[in-house]
């Protein structure tokens, strides 16, 4: 949020300043993170040579530096690989784990370690996770082929609860199995004095392949007509946790704050991110040629103006808001512009097709259980998110490219 | 040292019990680790089918899971992927930079954050993360491509400081020219409650290829006979760091203090590790036909062991021991058992070649700048390392296979 609203406070004709809470208020502070990022690009960039000098047989895709996944052309085959971070989502569902239960129902009282009594939620931690890394990969074309987990805890008694590792550990075999993917290995170091005493860091690394190679999907058809795909998200995802993790803390009731529809807020928090590579899949199956493909993260809608042409894009449908984040920004009391430029408010993933493949894509998607809707179109014009039914424009220099 | 030495304590005949430190007293418990270990190896291994039934026109290499890096048939070559983490030698790096100079010459007060005008090391700490992902990945002969970072930091504070993200940057930057690979891109996260303010968890993924095929190394012609040629390590590496941070608290002088050679305990600690994978290369293209390879990382000579074939290893050649590991050793008043069952001891990765390409697999090892010894021959009879010249025997059952 910081471009819009750098000081954190109520913008003139905003809601009041009193009980707002934006991301920046939250505590990442993405300035002091940039030139870092910055620096490690440039470096990275300049590694790119390393491979034809070093006779590799294989060289870098230049045009996947600045995507979501690295692209390295070993001749009759893209290979496409990233390493991605949860974030500090396991958080939420520790704090479950320890509070009272879901649903209005009360949970035992304050529990700690592996007396804890409630769900452990881990099972839907490893599918966010996983997700993290997969729903970045397909996005340039890719296959995932193979993943390796990544946990890294910080004290010897994480090992203890045997419930959370059971489910951490089939959580992540059966988001593989829905992927078809391979779990190829993993590490499991205890990180005293790195990681915090009773947390875990959890990443996951992906190796995918394109092949054909015509499946590389960098953006470079994008055109003005092409439609604009939205598929669902189930709630939050693992973006913007700490702002919800936030909120949390000033709610009376905490994570069992039970939200108007029934469900507590923890739980809804919880539900785990959606996969979406089998989408990506059926797209290719059925010969729809992605122009374009963006997973919603970070930065929110701001992500469907990832692709870095000189383009508008104009959304004419939005599709239904999950309770949960509609729930948080009621309660943050964000403006429109602040919620859609930093949440994914029900859109986790956006395709781009040709103006004639966009009902064919929606199929694609809802055939994998997975709503979807042409939600808009890509115009010639600034490079800006136009949000018609809210009024709100979203402008291409709050997008830094940094993912 | 949780085999031979299951309490912490002096064993009859070894030395007195008062100032010993061995790697369980230092906090690590695999004890508590190894049923997620074994709970995720087996949960992996069940996902290996999902290729083939997804279609993907993989398969993965069964016999790779339990090697050190994961292998996938791609049709006319082979992939192979890792991750891993450089655990908590990034402490020892955080204390030197705050607390006095090298080599016994004093440096500033205690100093804090920006203010500290100590050296960063993070330009080692940069190639000890490297490190431990590529000497790995060559093990199975694979020629690495690509390696992402994953640097997570506790808090945006940890940005502040610019000469260390600049000697990360540098330092993962020079790594990879060495290596001839290209670094992909990464994640940069700030996880405040997940990672401890002001520290970083560092870790590196990496992607490599094995083509020709005949490239593949998983030790299927491993035979008596064979000899063992071991590399020299240039100190501690990335293993053991817990036990030289606990020695470090009860030293007087902690990091400053001085060794015999002059140099100080702490800037031993943190000379970087070594990359071994042009030697893997020159021994490839010098046509040697390497019948195993084993990095020498946790466990120390244990790893020697590492084939899980019925064979003896006989060690009848010592490298020299680097000074900061006789200091270790010394200090900690550990036995030669304990010791070369723990630490590398001055061999940091191990070829296993013919009997008559020993000497020139040294002298691939030596071109590239590495000193190496053919240290030994492999025998029928039980899984066990044999160092002759020391009179110790690591059996079998003291390593399980876990990396």
């Amino acid at each position: 949020m910081a471009e819009e609203n750098p000081n954190g406070r109520g913008t003139p004709g905003g809601p009041p300043a009193g009980d707002r809470l934006t991301y920046e208020d939250s505590g990442v502070d993405y300035d002091r993170i940039d030139p870092l990022k910055v620096l490690a690009q440039q470096a990275a960039r300049a590694t790119g040579a390393n491979l034809e000098r070093a006779g590799t047989g294989a060289r870098e895709v230049a045009a996947s530096r600045g995507e979501s996944a690295y692209v390295l052309d070993i001749g009759d085959a893209y290979l496409a690989s990233i390493t991605e971070c949860l974030g500090t989502k396991a958080l939420v569902a520790d704090a479950m784990r320890k509070g009272p239960a879901v649903s209005g129902v009360s949970g035992p009282p304050e529990a700690s370690g592996r007396e804890a009594s409630g769900r452990t939620w881990y099972d839907h931690i490893a599918q966010d996770t996983i997700a993290t890394a997969v729903n970045d990969l397909v996005t340039v074309g890719a296959k995932p082929l193979s993943i390796h987990a990544y946990w890294a805890a910080g004290s010897s008694d994480w090992f203890d609860d045997t419930e959370r590792m059971n489910d951490l550990v089939e959580g992540w075999r059966a988001a593989c199995d829905v992927l078809g993917v391979a779990w190829g290995g993993g590490e499991t170091p205890c990180l005293t004095g790195v990681v915090e005493e009773g947390a875990i860091d959890l990443a996951a690394s992906c190796v995918g392949i394109i092949r054909p190679k015509s499946r590389l999907t960098l953006g470079e058809d994008l055109a003005a007509g092409d439609a604009i795909v939205l598929l669902e998200s189930s709630g939050i995802h693992a973006n913007g946790l700490t702002l919800a993790r936030k909120l949390a803390e000033r709610l009376p009731e905490g994570y069992a704050t039970v939200m108007p529809g029934g469900r507590t807020y923890g739980e809804a928090l919880l539900d785990p991110t959606v996969l979406y590579p089998p989408v990506t899949e059926a797209a290719f199956e059925a010969g729809i040629g992605l122009r374009y493909v963006a997973n919603i993260t970070g930065h929110g809608w701001r992500k469907i103006m990832r692709h870095p042409g000189r383009l508008t894009y104009r959304i004419t449908e939005l599709p239904p808001v999950p309770e949960v984040l509609r729930f948080m920004v009621d309660e943050t009391r964000q403006t429109a512009e602040e919620a859609y430029g930093s949440l994914n408010m029900g859109a986790g993933f956006a395709l781009f097709v040709r103006p004639e493949d966009g009902d064919a894509a929606v199929a694609c998607a809802e055939a994998q259980g997975i709503r979807a809707w042409v939600a808009g179109v890509v115009e010639d014009g600034p490079r800006q998110v136009v949000i018609e039914p809210l009024g709100v424009t979203l402008s291409g220099e709050s997008l830094a490219l940094r993912d």
